[in-house]
Formats: C-alpha cells, sequence, structure tokens
C-alpha cells in the first residue's frame, strides 16, 4: 500500500518535492488548502504522515507550523532540508521574447528580485509558486511566465526557460515530518522540544545548564512570543540525541523541573543536506 | 525641520502606523519598495530614522530584516509593538452587497480566514495591504474589498465596511527604529545583539553564563542559519539593559571572550504595548 502524505499547496508545490525527497518511494499525495489542515489530516488518519515547512520557507507560514506543534497531538518524526532551486516557467506556445510578467509567490519572487530587475520583468503575485505554473497552464499566458520548481513545470507540461534564478545560490528550506508516532533511534538522532520558564534572569540560563553539564549538543533554539499574552515566550529546542536514550531521558526529566511547560515534540533522524 | 523617515511598503501601509505611534510628531514619510532600501536610505543619510518589522509581521520579510541586520553599519534606536486591526475597507460608491472578493497581502488574507469564509468572500492575494486600498480607488473597484488598516482607508478616502476582522485579538507586530546612533540611558533599557559560537556542546550555555550570573534579564533569543553554511548559526539576543550600563559594559566584554563574533546592534528605551 502506498503511503498517504499530506502537504500544504498543491501538485508542484516545494513541500511535495520535500517528501518526495524524504520518503523516496511511491507516495498518494493530499494536496492541503492551509498548514492547519496538513495536521487534522494526519490527525484524522486519512494520511499517514505530514509534511510542514519550519524554517525559511517560500510558500507558507512558518508561525503558523509553530504556533500549531504548541497544541497539536502529533508528533516529529523527522526533518528533511529541500535545496530550493527556482525556474523561469513558459507555456509551451510562449516565445521567450514577449515575456513581460512573472506570477509567483511573493516570497519566491523577493527571492529572484535582482534576476527580474536584470530581464526588466514586472513581478506579479500570486498564492503560490506551483499555483502560478498551474495558471499559466489553464489561462494559456503567453506574455507571463511563472517561478516554480522543475518539478511542477513537469507536473503542469510547461517548458523551463532558465533554471537556478534566485537571488543566492544556498536556499535551502527546513521540513519537519508529522506523523502519530516518533521514529525509532539509529545513532544519529535529533529530539524537539518546547517549553516556557518563569520571566526571572537566568532562567534559560538554568534550564540549559542540564543539556550542557551532559555535553548535549543544542543545534536550534528560538524563543516565540505566545499567541495571548505580550512578551511570554515559548522556547523551541532541538538537540542531538532519541529521547530513548538515558542521559536523554535524565536531561528531559530535569528539565521539567525548571520549566512551566515541557512538551517532546519527538525524536527522529538527524537529516543530511544534499 | 521634520524628521524623515523611511519604511518600506507604501503610504498607509502597517509600518507607517508604527512610526506614528513611535515619533508622535509631525514626519516626512519615505516609503520604500524594499527592506533593503530603509536600511539603504538611512545609512546614505537621506532619511534620519527607518521602520523595519521583526517579529510577527503581516507585511514585509521578517528573515530579510534579520539578514540586514548582521550587515548593517546602522544602530537600533527603538522598539515599538503595533497592535494590528484589520479593517474591510471599499469604494465609496460600492454598495456593500455587491462584494465578492477581497484583495490584500496573503498574510493579512490569512489571519483574516475564518471572517473571509463565513461571508464567502474570495481572496486575492497581492503585495501589500496599503496598495490594496490605493487598488481599490485607482481601479474604482465595486464588486472587491480590501484588507488594510484604518490610516490607509482614510489617505484613500475609502469606506470602512467593518473594523477588527482578524480571526486573532491580539495580534502585534514588532518593529525596529533604525538610526545612525542608539538611544540614551532611559532607566528602562533593552540591547540588541547578534553572536556566533563555536559548534560544541555547552557553547551557548556558557554563553548565557555571562547574562545569567550578573542577573541580566534575557528577552529574546533565536537562532538562525548563516546563508553561506547549512547548521551553523548566528545567535539574537535582546536583553534588558543600556550598553552604557557597566555591568552591560563588563557582560559584553566577558561574551565576547566566548564568541566567535559579537555585534552590538544598539540599546533603545524598551517599548510599551499600547
Amino acid at each position: 500500500m502506498r503511503l498517504k502524505i499530506a502537504f500544504q499547496g498543491e501538485r508542484g508545490a516545494y513541500s511535495e518535492e520535500a517528501a518526495i525527497q524524504y520518503f523516496n518511494q511511491d507516495i498518494e499525495f493530499i494536496p492541503c488548502r492551509d498548514i492547519s489542515t496538513v495536521f487534522n489530516v494526519v490527525e484524522a488518519g486519512i494520511a499517514d504522515y505530514g509534511v510542514v515547512p519550519i524554517e525559511n520557507s517560500i510558500e507558507g507560514s512558518v508561525n503558523e507550523t509553530y504556533d500549531l506543534l504548541l497544541s497539536t497531538g502529533l508528533r516529529v518524526s523527522g526533518e528533511v532540508y529541500l535545496k530550493v532551486t527556482h525556474c523561469m516557467i513558459a507555456h509551451p506556445d510562449a516565445d521567450p521574447r514577449n515575456i513581460k510578467k512573472v506570477i509567483s509567490h511573493p516570497q519566491a519572487l523577493a527571492q529572484c528580485r535582482i534576476y527580474l530587475m536584470s530581464k526588466n520583468l514586472e513581478p506579479i503575485p500570486s498564492y503560490d509558486t506551483a499555483g502560478s505554473v498551474r495558471k499559466i497552464l489553464e489561462e494559456k499566458m503567453l506574455d507571463t511566465a511563472a517561478i516554480g520548481s522543475e518539478r511542477a513545470a513537469n507536473i503542469y507540461g510547461m517548458k523551463i526557460l532558465d533554471r537556478g534564478i534566485e537571488d543566492y545560490g544556498r536556499n535551502y528550506t527546513r521540513f519537519l515530518i508529522l506523523g502519530r508516532e516518533d521514529s525509532e533511534p539509529t545513532g544519529e538522532d535529533k529530539t524537539s522540544i518546547i517549553f516556557s520558564l518563569p520571566h526571572i534572569p537566568g532562567s534559560l540560563y538554568r534550564a540549559l545548564e542540564e543539556f550542557a553539564i551532559r555535553s548535549i549538543n543544542l543545534t536550534k533554539i528560538e524563543s516565540r512570543p505566545t499567541k495571548h499574552r505580550p512578551f511570554e515566550y515559548y522556547f523551541y529546542v532541538d538537540f542531538e540525541g532519541h529521547r530513548k536514550n538515558s542521559i536523554v531521558q535524565e536531561t528531559l526529566n530535569a528539565l521539567s523541573r525548571k520549566t512551566l511547560l515541557l512538551k517532546v515534540l519527538g525524536s527522529y533522524p538527524k537529516a543530511k543536506i544534499v
């Protein structure tokens, strides 16, 4: 049976590409309108896993993912880094010399600003990259190109005029894989947690002490304001190690005595950047 | 002489509203297309100050602000929290019963999703909120409303159909004020810094030790991947206290011996949430 994978966006979105890179097998895709729908669809058991952007995203709000992680019952069961390569994509009947406008998500347009200026192309905002490619097809646009992935061009049968048009070369988006269970230890794992602290000087320092004294390496830390009370923060921390490891368990136990709230999102194999 | 203030967006943008709230005096505004232009215009001395979104923004990318802070010679000389209140804005000649579509920045549309669904309105993405209000005027759109600020409605002479249409009530965006010098101590100050660390377990803990042993309260911490090498991070930290305070100076001196890079962005009066 094929794995059912939910992602935000439509066919050809970068999230879909991240899923293919991660699962590397035959997949039945469930495109979702919002990131919250991805969470819902996995929680309801309609999909086996969800793929959501978490850092440096192009499509979809990362803030939304952070907020949803706080309230979900799902587990983070994996991560994947996708190298984002933007293509200029046009209708097969279009003459490249007649292209005057370029449609895409505002973030993708922003990431290709120097390229668009150098070619004197007018940027037109849209909801997402893959949807822009579909629009070129459906409305048979001949004076407008779209910015999107090679995969989106192939799915909609459009032609690629140019590749790697982003202004900065090393453009990675990190995605989390959401499941109903976390992953088994592999020896090269990460764990993601959320905690909140009493708002007194040194409380973060004393919390991180539990990692430092056990030589556990943090790979990410971020404080995010709570939705309801400004100036109150949740801390999102990723660290090396699996929650089933006894030293990690000891750390989490000690941490729970220093935090107001502690939520373990899950442990998963550390991604390699390809 | 009036203060010259640069901001990203066009007249009526939320950044402009943040500037009015912060400076509370007669201002000559310099609207800029990008956040990077705001930095450039202040660096060149064309504007006295710039106003840029940093947390939970609607218009403009916060990632962009973080990246620009790393390389700028400007100082953070203030901060302001703006309560974002979205309005449904229509042409004065429009009959509210004929409104079928709503144009705005994708983030603003997303923040009003429940409202738009309940009214069965079709969301149409655009570059920014204020520009959407201007478009309603210029193209005399009678079947389309815009989501934007009350101020934008007034500037373009449009009418407000509804106020506070965002799905979550407490929606604040934090803006930084950029200047060529930081602010003098007021007794209630914050300092913003960026640093990088050797990638060894406990390095962040040992860096934060310098704050904890001096009872300095952190108000924000965020690790952000460096643009060029994935898995390498810069830490963006805000803490209470002014850089001219002797204990803060001692902390920064001690911190500089534990960090690979330490950049003090500036000290400024702590904002109140109004």
